[in-house]
């Protein structure tokens, strides 16, 4: 009866207590640069209408058993920028716009979870699809009172001693802040004994279980970011190859140590500093195929895994909705390629065709954006859009329009806003806003994210999780 | 020994299984209309910012120890109305837009989890801020295929046989559907043992114990709505009078029965369809001051309350930031009455002096909007503004912006807009957006608010967690 009674017992205390019981021991924390509820709304809005249907069709993440919001706000401002916000994702203190891994003043480094994760001896992986001496990832293994320290960045991550970085380059590897000449980041990174790994291929054909990598895009392409998913190709490299380098390299002759892996999906936030609606939804599920990777771990280690996605800020002020109940993200079915990608065309044309008709400037809107064929375009728009045309094609004038991360040509930027337009989205600005950050959560310790916190909370309850000291 | 395990295994259970211990007894729906998250945001950052802190100052529920969010499209369109949404919320079942319980060809009637509250013996109410017959309370009481059959749905109140009801008044008492004169429904709430109280004033010295009550606005009212929070004078009628009515009526002669209470925020959706920001911040305001009170209910029966806090939809696709990173909704701190009332006092300024001069209409803006003194006005936002006063009182055109619930003076609409965009403000559009809907919880049952989830299955919780069937 006795032993019953103990067996009764245990039982009921392992119901209660499985997270104490069971701490997180390989950590995949996924941030959507950009990315605040609705565009992840819109994506799963548009997935449902591409399917014919009205409502939502879920992304791997928004099923999580666990979903919750934050603040994103700064020590310094309202909205946060992603230096600001970062640091708060990985060391769990707000700070100033434009910090990484320090506080406002530039003079204390404070310590992020993964390298909280690192003195635990767990693996550690930072992968993004942008630079990876960008803000985001660089706020979880660099200290520096600007993010635009881009050498300097480089060289924390010497210090870090990480087993795994992943991006597509490198911004500045041989020009210091103060734009001096200085010893390229790559050779000492090798005597540092890392491997850089160019392209998914040769990451592929190369041992996986000798020593530290840095896996970037091939040799000839854009340092600064993987292009977006909307304007890749089959063998371009993708968030997801990186993704699934990250597991594959921290897993390797895994010796029970666990790991602790941030992957960011870096480009939402430029499209949407674009304002660009169709690229934005491409961004965020091209980013549910990292998560999906994940996922497919998780399955494998229930007990052990915690995922969590989440992001820095929303970008834009996105509104789903202007104007009529009846939504039409479906209009943006016909976008074939991104706003920058658009521009480069158009460039092209007028290179090629100095003196292009309007019909051939519209034949080439309409291939490319589903002007005119999936989106209605309404007269004044069309007026715009000539006017656009005239100035650019007639007149000959250089016209372009610059957003944070891109300077796009005029006629496509307002091609994109009619597309946005007809496709039933609004934005507020090309900058960041205040609103929320979306919060999902699976696994070990997934029932710490249930309600509404500061962005800082976030590292905390990893920590808290994973049993890591922060 | 034996015993003492035993109470440790007793003690444990208890820790486990507190919520299928302790059904919910008392249950507080709340719904702020039109609330999106950004609403809820907004009245945290400028609570914040008027105590000249930057961040946010929380409220009352957003403390709730869960929140998460849910998706609001109804069953006919991507953008839900009050009428598919309230009864989402109510039934826990979409339909299309207008219909108020039932499915979608307006045939088969739903029962709601009000009804399912009175059917296991708990006491009812149901209390709004707008009219009692209005789509949100409706769809907790009454089966109408249109939200705009107000007499039928009064006649539905009588059906329902809940124990209290509360708003301003009733729209249409004595008119049917099809524009028929008929028997004013007031004789025949009485008929049904209805008491009808006009006023706070008169509840207070009513005897709360003798049966079926109806609190609306005194007579000479708008019985549409109370006034706004922020145009209410000390004697208006206030949501939190309204709510303390309701804890009132349904606690007197308590047998242990319990009660389901649903209160509505009514004009947070109608600030939102005129898109004026310093009114909704107030409007979020006064519907945190009626959670406050559920809230010190809670306090008192924590074991058996259970409160949730939610919206039907997001009403204007609101954006916090409109491109600085520096956030200043404190320009709303001069804003003392609506854009409803400022319409009101300009037209009044109109008919009492035809001519005044662009000094007397600014005097009237910078006292009650604060603009010209803690707003900025721009040079050109003063040469519109200037423009609007030309036409209007120069050349006395009669010139009004219309909105959902409202038609408002043009100079008033452009000066809440210059408001709003001094105030980082940016509105999508003057319509509901498809934004998820916020949802907070706290008390018995609050553990079943922890992921995203559907609007339809907010009530199918409540119900789980008070035992009730839906």
């Amino acid at each position: 009866m006795l032993k019953k009674i103990t067996t009764l017992l245990f039982i009921s205390f392992l119901f209660v207590f499985p997270i104490f019981g069971q701490k997180a021991k390989y950590i995949f924390f996924m941030i959507g640069d950009g990315m605040g509820l609705n565009q992840v709304n819109l994506a799963e809005i548009y997935a449902a209408e591409l399917a014919g249907k009205n409502g939502v069709f879920p992304l791997v993440f928004t099923q999580f058993p666990y979903a919750t919001f934050g603040t994103a706000y700064s020590l310094s401002h309202g909205v946060t920028d992603s230096g600001a916000g970062g640091t708060a994702l990985a060391v769990g203190r707000k700070t100033k716009n434009g910090v990484i891994g320090m506080d406002s003043a530039g003079t204390t480094s404070y310590k992020s979870i993964a390298y909280a994760a690192k003195a635990k001896g767990m693996k550690v992986g930072i992968a993004t699809s942008v630079s990876i001496d960008h803000a985001t990832p660089a706020a979880f293994y660099a200290n520096r009172p600007s993010r635009n320290m881009y050498y300097e960045i480089g060289l924390d991550l010497i210090k870090s001693n990480f087993d795994f970085f992943a991006g597509a380059g490198f911004l500045k590897p041989d020009k210091t802040f103060d734009n001096k000449e200085a010893p390229s980041l790559f050779p000492q990174f090798e005597k540092a004994g890392y491997r850089i790994i160019k392209g998914y291929d040769a990451f592929q054909q190369a041992k996986k279980s000798e020593g530290k990598i840095i896996l970037t895009n091939i040799d000839g392409t854009d340092p600064s970011a993987l292009k977006y998913a909307i304007d890749q190709k089959q063998d371009d490299l993708k968030l997801a190859n990186i993704t699934a380098a990250a597991i594959d390299a921290l897993t390797a002759n895994d010796k029970g140590e666990g790991f602790f892996l941030m992957v960011e999906g870096g480009k939402i936030d430029w499209a949407c500093h674009a304002n660009d609606g169709g690229t934005t939804i491409h961004e965020v599920l091209d980013f549910d195929e990292s998560v999906k990777l994940a996922f497919e771990f998780y399955k494998k280690h229930p007990e052990e895994t915690l995922i969590i996605v989440t992001a820095d800020h929303e970008t834009g002020g996105l509104g789903i909705g202007n104007g009529s109940s009846r939504l039409n993200t479906k209009g943006f079915e016909g976008q074939k390629i991104s706003q920058g990608e658009l521009s480069t065309r158009i460039q092209e044309l007028r290179k090629s065709s100095p003196n292009a008709s309007w019909d051939d400037v519209k034949k080439l809107l309409q291939q490319n954006l589903g002007l005119w064929s999936t989106a209605k375009v309404d007269t004044k728009d069309e007026k715009e859009l000539f006017a656009a045309y005239e100035r650019s094609f007639v007149n000959h004038e250089n016209e372009s329009e610059k957003s944070l991360y891109a300077s796009d040509d005029k006629i496509a930027a307002l091609s994109i806003a009619v597309l946005n337009n007809a496709s039933s989205l609004a934005w507020s600005s090309k900058n960041h806003s205040a609103a929320y950050i979306p919060i999902y959560a699976i696994g070990a310790g997934a029932d710490l994210f249930n309600h509404k916190m500061e962005n800082t909370d976030i590292p905390k309850k990893v920590a808290k999780a994973a049993g890591l000291e922060l």
